[in-house]
């Protein structure tokens, strides 16, 4: 059996796990990030993660793996770390790019300073690509060779599998499926774009487009909610929506559609069998699948019949690790 | 030196030539389709074609051709033939799905029974697909491993290498760039949907823009084009856009922009280093490839700096049968 520790860097958790060659979790730990400490105090977190669950997997688990802990501080029997992180970066280079408009990040080689802590391999990845390796390898897409993960969350992520494969792109950044323009001229964008899948379909657009209305006086049971809060979140969308709120319905047939041109569109181009939708959002279930299934076939032309399975994640919060361990164990 | 047989089945014409595995064309040979015939006839057509250019090239060649050439009765030393035929059609099968309307070869097995025709291995491939894989082996996208290519004459139609491979997807419909949906609820498409990137942006989709914008009164000298001739052709188009016609000058622009759109989705999925552009309307040139250089930089985020480049494809009418001699050859 080969093991190896995925780390699942997020912008407010650090989530590290011992994951099996079979896609298993057999120890995980988590602590906040802080990123704006900067990376060599994120370093230390994760490295102090990264022995605990160690040698807790290797107490409670079987002999090789303590075998691999024993060897843990001179280094062999783990076959290394892959580390799962908001993009943009480089999986090439160990590099991370951009970290939350936090300056200390920019360029930090992270995957060259987690291995000379830990005297293991590391290879650093894009989270979404993460976790749509994730899903591919131990949820919901086992056997599928073509498939997208789209994660909607505060932003959409993207992640592609095509033959088997994760697709990274010449530059390293292909998968940002959250800026496909699907209506040009539309919502500005935080990239600078307009119309961007990101602006109508991440949580955080159903939330603002929401709020958005209320204030330009559009008369909606999320009025009272945003009274008693002071904002309105996707979660208070999603059951307005469920109790027959025009408002509410509107903005979320809006995100339902949006998401479904760009599923259309990577219909023509990479023709997948099945996309698979996690994040926040995603967990309003069939209420948002079955309206993206029901505009794509609405908006989809007639002649061919290969409108690929629309379906929930499986891995939810453990996509991360997982994925992130899986970089590594995918290799042999 | 390996050599095979590259068969170009387009509507109009079919062209055969015999190609080295460096991707030289050696002898090619031409006559009219006529689909309408039926399959069977047509493969008489392509097996008298193929007969031929082996013929021609073994008397013009080298002594290993030759060789191919005394076996081509019993068949031994050509490494096999590729054809490329306009979609859909299922390439594992070797079978085409639907030829322009024409009923007689829906589902017509080309592959297996050219093959006992010619006592050489077959494989069928899209068109478009093959027009990628001949830039990617012999043309503008040579050492280029992330590559899309558009072909844009009667429709739209694509090809994309990925890791250096071309991608064909799950049902085999990967890379129908022109079903895209560039603008929700736009121009409708003979396919059934609305706002294909083909119905802004094919040459026969300019052509009749500038029609309907004349029809419907709009000021322009393509009136006269018009008068004269009863149509409009994208040639004209085109011309009347230099001479500085603002009718002509506004669907130009939008056929551009529409591909820009394109691209940039592209972009964010696929990431690729190099699109290219073929076809009628790419004759062009600069004045189609900078228009839409200038739309991608405009509707593009300012973030991440990986705008793949924007040339014309060079191998032009040739592109089929090399591309098509290439799937064969490129198995070695």
């Amino acid at each position: 059996m080969t093991y190896a520790l995925g780390i699942d860097l997020g912008g407010t958790a650090i989530k590290v796990a011992v994951v099996r060659e079979d896609g298993a979790m057999l120890r995980s730990a988590r602590a906040l990030t802080h990123a704006e400490r900067g990376p060599e105090a994120v370093l230390d977190v994760m490295e102090e993660l990264a022995r605990r669950v160690v040698a807790e997997a290797a107490g409670a688990s079987d002999q090789s793996l303590a075998g691999g802990i024993k060897k843990f501080a001179g280094l062999a029997e783990l076959a290394g770390v892959g580390i799962g992180s908001p993009g943009p970066l480089s999986a090439r280079r160990g590099v991370i790019h951009r970290m939350a408009n936090l300056p200390s990040w920019d360029g930090f080689p992270l995957a060259a300073r987690l291995r000379e802590r830990l005297g293991l391999p590391v290879t650093l990845e894009n989270d979404a690509n993460v976790a749509a390796l994730a899903e591919h390898w131990a949820g919901a897409g086992q056997g599928v060779d073509h498939l997208v993960m789209f994660t909607l969350g505060t932003g959409v992520g993207g992640g592609m599998i095509v033959d088997g494969r994760l697709i990274t792109g010449h530059f390293e950044n292909a998968g940002e499926l959250g800026h496909m323009i699907v209506i040009p001229d539309g919502r500005p964008c935080g990239c600078g774009q307009r119309g961007c899948l990101e602006t109508y379909a991440s949580a955080s657009a159903v939330a603002k487009q929401a709020e958005e209305a209320i204030e330009a006086g559009a008369a909606s049971t999320l009025s009272q909610v945003r009274d008693g809060t002071g904002r309105v979140t996707s979660e208070d969308v999603a059951k307005a929506v469920e109790q027959g709120d025009a408002l509410a319905d509107r903005v979320w047939e809006g995100a339902c559609r949006a998401l479904a041109t760009a599923c259309i569109n990577l219909t023509h181009t990479l023709n997948p069998e099945l996309i698979l939708f996690g994040g926040g959002l995603a967990k309003a279930g069939e209420m948002l699948l079955g309206r993206v299934r029901a505009s794509m076939r609405e908006q989809y032309w007639k002649l061919l019949d290969d409108l690929p399975r629309v379906e929930p994640a499986r891995l939810g919060y453990e996509a991360g690790v997982i994925g992130a361990a899986g970089i590594v164990l995918r290799k042999f």
